[in-house]
């Protein structure tokens, strides 16, 4: 830590990504926790339960039967947040009236997948060796190609090195294009995830949706403020030499809590040179991807012996948009986990978190030296 | 429902008040759910609890004697995330290194508060009638008081109306003027709270926190752009005459569902007229005050028959600042209740919510026709 001094004292600290500040209160940690615990996640899973409606040959909610897929396993999400079609809606015509100022409102369409991560109901990111993990990446890097607007430079990109589709799972481009494809992970019940089976979404709307939003305006103004330098690029450098909140780096991605971290154990893994979206990976990127995520899930388990509950998400470039929207977009996963002091005392950001500002107790600084020091194997047998 | 077609579709609306986008999913809610179910609070719980950090007589986690309160009690949190005095930080010298671009960082000085609402360890705002609601309400005013800048315009407001302090506990002025007072109340376990006891918490600061600082950008600037009106005095008119999100008013506030609501039953109480802190109400506004809250959180109880769990806070002029921002300041106050289906089960902000955009699935004119059915007497006997 170059300021020593910030591990005892109140300090807020900035988040250039999002534009916004956030209070840490490293002594706070001393405080007695007396109040909800969570359940500890049960370890033991079969590999295959039958009443699980992702395992491959059951049958989903709504009659559909999953094939007998090996790795992903790709669907439309049979509880969908937005649809391809929907009612038409066009709200009253805006004039200065106090409902056209204080009720705004615009309709959404779009599409959301369910992507299983492996047919094994048991096992996790944490559990699955970077080789198993690649097959995920080639699975979100397809969806994302067939999302694209035609329209933008990303669409012309081409890495002969990215294999066939090799998931299951029928589907087809959206007819209307859409804007934004939100690439996501609930892990843990804690976490709202109400199914073991390891799974992610993947929710693709006709709205730019706030954080990337927010990121994207951000990433573009600093890049025209320091003559076309990336945000990202100059963090990750800047990180790397520092060491001091790095988790894990290789040739390609650097895995840090970083220096605006929210919560408790918050890691970013980011693309250490300049990509805008998956499709800007080649093969030897993606076996780097796949490496920095096994570390980063192998270490959070490992941290409190438990399996450790996280949303998770990729920001990369929109799927259409204006073309110094889509340059200025830098490929980068954000982790939110919970838990702060064990496997079932989390952290909660709740009444001034959400009425003033976002609080942490220990120091990302802190948080990171615990996750360096859990790398190696996972605590628990790979099954 | 001025448009019945929202309650099928998607569709995304717009906070004035935070200048920001949440998406709303209708027809989600048919989506069964085999997630977490939250324990249901205890409905029991005895008068005094010998072993409570809070109640008349006992003593404190650092050796502090309560004294044989009657109304409220407030004392200097013995964990505060903020503190008077601190170690002195000068961060290195701003020059464009990226080092001073990247890691931004402010000392933050403060102070923070435990506030009991009542001297029985079983009485919750709920169980109290609103005339027990009004010592806390001037509790709160005096200690907004205590913590103004000599130089703020509401410094010179004196109501003659208002009672002299009747709380207990001795507390001084901070020496150093500090800028934004956040009073809130977290309740429930699954808010974070940590001791069932029925208290809030006020933590004053050196900066103006994030929320707070957004919505005074937001007033402020609607004020200037729509000749002087106040957003929310407007918002309230029109509420109150379209109905359909109103839950409670009477003839000084008004409690509603907002139209741009996250949370499923968040409610919001602004103050019909134009009043720019809690210092600005007279004794018969504060009791009308009280009754709203008194309203407001009976009501979610009934909803589901439990404790209901939220974080309230409020929100109002910063204590220092420049005249414009206080003069825009308008008092409310925003309630965010996790329970979605019942006392068990709650909405999760969590993958997408987190990364993407705030989500949410019944509409705010659903929930508020709910809690208007729920009115009358607290479904359990008080005790
Ligand atoms: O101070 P308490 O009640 O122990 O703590 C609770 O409220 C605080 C303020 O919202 C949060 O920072 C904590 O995470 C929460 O557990
Ligand atoms: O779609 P699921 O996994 O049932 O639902 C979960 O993830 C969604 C996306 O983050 C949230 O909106 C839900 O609150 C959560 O329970």
């Amino acid at each position: 830590m170059s300021d020593e001094v910030l591990n005892d004292i109140s300090h807020r600290r900035f988040n250039p990504l999002r534009g916004s500040w956030i209070l840490v209160s490293p002594h706070r940690t001393k405080r007695p926790w007396q109040g909800q615990q969570e359940a500890p996640s049960a370890n033991v899973l079969p590999q295959y339960d039958p009443s699980c409606y992702l395992c491959p040959g059951n049958k989903r909610a709504q009659g559909d039967v999953n094939p007998q897929y090996e790795n992903t396993f790709i669907f439309v999400n049979d509880y969908s947040a937005v649809k391809e079609k929907q009612a038409e809606y066009n709200p009253e015509v805006q004039d200065d009236s106090l409902s056209s100022r204080l009720l705004q409102v615009t309709p959404v369409t779009g599409k959301c997948y369910v992507l299983t991560f492996s047919s094994a109901h048991n096992l996790t990111l944490a559990d699955l060796p970077p080789a198993s993990i690649l097959p995920i990446i080639h699975t979100w890097t397809h969806l994302y190609t067939l999302h694209l607007s035609p329209s933008s430079p990303l669409a012309a990109v081409h890495d002969a090195t990215l294999p066939p589709p090799s998931y299951h799972g029928a589907f087809s481009r959206p007819e209307a294009q859409l804007r934004y494809m939100q690439i996501f992970e609930n892990k843990g019940a804690a976490m709202g995830c109400s199914n073991p089976h390891p799974h992610g979404q993947v929710w693709t709307t006709s709205a730019l949706p706030e954080e990337p939003s927010m990121e994207l305006a951000s990433l573009s103004t600093y890049r025209h403020e320091h003559g076309g330098a990336h945000m990202l690029e100059d963090y990750c450098a800047l990180e790397s030499e520092k060491k001091e909140r790095v988790v894990f780096e290789n040739a390609a991605f650097l895995a840090c809590c970083p220096w605006w971290a929210t919560w408790p154990f918050e890691v970013m893994i980011a693309s250490k040179g300049h990509k805008r979206a998956l499709v800007d990976l080649d093969e030897g990127e993606r076996m780097m991807l796949a490496q920095a995520i096994a570390e980063v899930t192998r270490r959070y388990d490992n941290l409190f012996r438990t399996q450790f509950p996280y949303s998770m998400g990729i920001h990369q470039a929109p799927l259409e948009g204006p073309a110094d929207q889509i340059e200025s977009s830098h490929l980068h996963l954000h982790f939110y986990p919970p838990l702060l002091r064990s496997a079932t005392v989390r952290k909660f950001l709740v009444g001034y978190e959400l009425l003033a500002e976002p609080q942490r107790d220990i120091t990302p600084e802190q948080a990171a030296a615990r996750l360096r020091d859990c790398g190696g194997e996972l605590y628990r047998k790979h099954l």
